[in-house]
């Protein structure tokens, strides 16, 4: 998704923020290694980003919080694909971590990530008000807790034993996908004032994109079994796991993406229309959404 | 360790605090409820209060990071208990947390209580100044990071295949269980003079303590063997994780103790020579430590 370009720059950032130091264990080290440099589609790093070059957040601290956006993206793949949860084989191309280093150490550098993201998102605002740190603050917990990420993956995995009602698949969607999309949206502008303007705005294109993103993913995971792809393919269905492709069939699937595509795409230009500086998100949305879903239904 | 009464009001701020709300997903929620009204010996809150008792933090402030503190360290004991660590069976008297809950639940339980306790550390200082905020920020990456507790953990699991240096004891010891008590010495007096004057005396005491607390938990992992503990007992051999007493044989690993109790007691003596206000380390050092250890080689 990222161009080659800007993988190549952020992944230095990846390198420069990571939590492994030259006297960590080494299996821990290497772990980390191998997880900071090879990072993914760094979506959320991209997003915010994008944001801080409309809407003036300084180049170092959008950074910052592009990082921690992405190592807590990386932390939550870490953890979904252990063996109590996904027992996953493969991720980003190459086996799972918790495959090559043990799951123990796959288990420490999540952590290790997660607890370095928290230490950037706090530096990032540390000249900002304490309005504004409170606000971060309650954002990153809120969308982390059990009412965002933890909570979608602890959903999730009940889903097995639980009634497959559509509306709850796009529940767990929002919370697992949705939480860092949002956080990716909101943190890099709470110290201008767009953030009061859009803010309900901007909440309902998160929950339009992980909808979105979630029913190609699943559009994906179903028509990708017994291919190559980065990723263990096939899983939900083999778990239990909610998607929106078995829970629809893929016809209703497609069209609610469809239908999904088109308010993500009212929205944004709604935006745009009432301020240029808000263009960025159309990009965006052609460019994860719209093109690949055209790319995704020529298969 | 922690009186009745105290255990009792503060069992209230961690039920306050649970990051598991009504929506969350019932087995997470049961986890949590279970492991927040589970606490043990709460020692790094008792810490944290009597420190900001005297040194003039308000109650409120103090009790998120005693709370912050108590959850980490909660969160530490859920995931070192796992199948992929220690794969122990009983923890505070009961069944561990995966044991009872699943091991996907365990690990998120544990996430939501770190997540929860960043927020908490970070309301605790949010009127402070951007100096003492980065500070504390600093000193939470790196207690709770590859040079802390994680670190500890990692090198403690890569024992089995290391040599058996004591000196590397030792360095985990500092780690796994210093980390925190540091935190719970130093937080609490960031924004008072008391910090900038005493963080030296302060980071000895806690190497002491760990290495004091660490000597007395394998002398007593040894005797456990067997009789009813409130842990599982006796894992430090089967495991080939590092234990002090083992290394140096029982009668030294008891003179070792009793040379850290004597420097631990210096230093407290010291620090109340110079300030009152310091007179709570003596107190603890005897409660925690000094009797402790009398009623440890009396059994």
């Amino acid at each position: 998704m990222a161009s080659p370009d800007f993988r190549d720059s952020f992944s230095r950032v990846l390198l420069h923020n990571n939590p492994g130091a030259s006297a960590t264990e080494p299996n821990l080290q290497a772990a980390l290694a191998e997880s900071v440099s090879n990072p993914g589609g760094l979506l959320r790093a991209g997003l915010v980003l994008s944001a801080a070059a409309r809407h003036g957040l300084d180049s170092s601290r959008a950074e910052q919080l592009a990082c921690a956006l992405e190592y807590w993206h990386q932390a939550s793949l870490i953890l979904d694909d252990l063996p109590c949860m996904d027992d996953a084989e493969r991720r980003r191309g190459l086996p799972c971590l918790h495959r090559t280093h043990g799951e123990a150490t796959a288990v420490l550098a999540a952590l290790a990530l997660i607890n370095r993201a928290y230490s950037l998102v706090q530096h990032a605002f540390s000249a900002d008000s304490a309005e504004v740190r409170q606000t971060a603050c309650d954002l990153v917990d809120h969308a982390l807790g059990a009412a965002g990420i933890l909570g979608g993956q602890a959903w999730d995995l009940r889903f097995g034993s639980a009634t497959r009602a559509p509306r709850e698949i796009g529940r767990i969607a929002c919370r697992k996908t949705g939480a860092l999309v949002w956080l990716a949206l909101s943190l890099p502008l709470l110290s201008s004032g767009a953030w009061q303007e859009e803010q309900r705005s901007l909440r309902a294109l998160s929950v339009y994109w992980a909808l979105t993103y979630q029913g190609m993913d699943d559009l994906l995971d179903l028509a990708a079994v017994g291919r190559e792809s980065g990723k263990t393919a096939g899983r939900d269905s083999a778990l239990h796991r909610p998607n929106l492709s078995i829970a629809f069939g893929v016809p209703d699937a497609r069209r609610r993406i469809e239908r999904l595509l088109g308010q993500a795409e009212l929205l944004v230009l709604a935006l745009s229309s009432r301020n240029m500086k808000w263009t960025y998100l159309a990009d965006w949305h052609e460019r994860l959404f719209t093109s690949r879903y055209r790319l995704l239904i020529a298969a």
